[in-house]
């Protein structure tokens, strides 16, 4: 049981966007030198992320990417399934399920499991999530 | 986020016995044919769970495998482990963590949700997971 590798550096790299929220765009390079990110990888990523909406890319020389709301406004879990999809613990949770075993004791197991994952997730905001010494949000200007 | 492919299968493969758990050794073809499992796999997962006594391989023409305990003694939380390592949810949560950041908050995010996931998959009992239909379990003989 694990996070998928996309998720997981999308949620490295939007962090660091959380803890410049404010101060306008940030650079790529600047998002993987902090978290030692693949930049290459990354650029996917925040592809999907923008297209969800939670990030904005920023064209031109001074461009980059900043969050699209606020962190408080951001849950973990909006970016994890932003990028790896909703998520589905094993093959009874997909949509529609790998397995047509409706009536399989396990089913009711892993859709309990896959709720409770999912409500800690979204009871996670990006701003609870700031790296410590980062400057405290500010609302855009 | 989601169960290895190992597990999934295990614990596929897994249920059967508890269902047969009292009748004898069930044999890998009939665990592969009631849930539509890859045999060859399957050895290889059986071997693991061996290894962690939760089934016992019994040879010879009457051969296959049986629970080594009975199914209310055994958790999902042991079969997964077995066959996929300690869970580990995502990078810091590796022993050691592959994230040197001791005090990143999301640190104790992802510790908390480990922490339900093992207890959650640690509370079922594969005597919970029974088919609809499988008889009782009996005590071994």
């Amino acid at each position: 049981m694990r996070l998928s590798p996309a998720a997981e550096l999308a949620v490295r790299g939007i962090v660091v966007l959380a803890d410049h929220y404010g101060e306008g765009p940030t650079t790529l390079k600047t998002i993987c030198g902090v978290r030692d990110l693949p930049k290459q990888y990354l650029v996917k990523l925040f592809s999907l992320l923008a297209k969800a909406d939670i990030v904005t890319a920023i064209r031109g020389k001074h461009g980059g990417y900043e969050l699209s709301r606020a962190p408080k406004e951001i849950t973990l879990l909006e970016v994890i399934e932003a990028v790896e999809g909703p998520i589905a613990l094993n093959f009874c949770q997909h949509n529609p399920p790998k397995c047509d075993r409706e009536d399989c004791p396990l089913r009711a197991v892993w859709t309990e499991l896959q709720r409770t994952v999912r409500q800690r997730l979204g009871a996670v905001r990006l701003s609870q999530c700031l790296s410590k010494g980062a400057p405290s949000p500010r609302p855009r200007a």
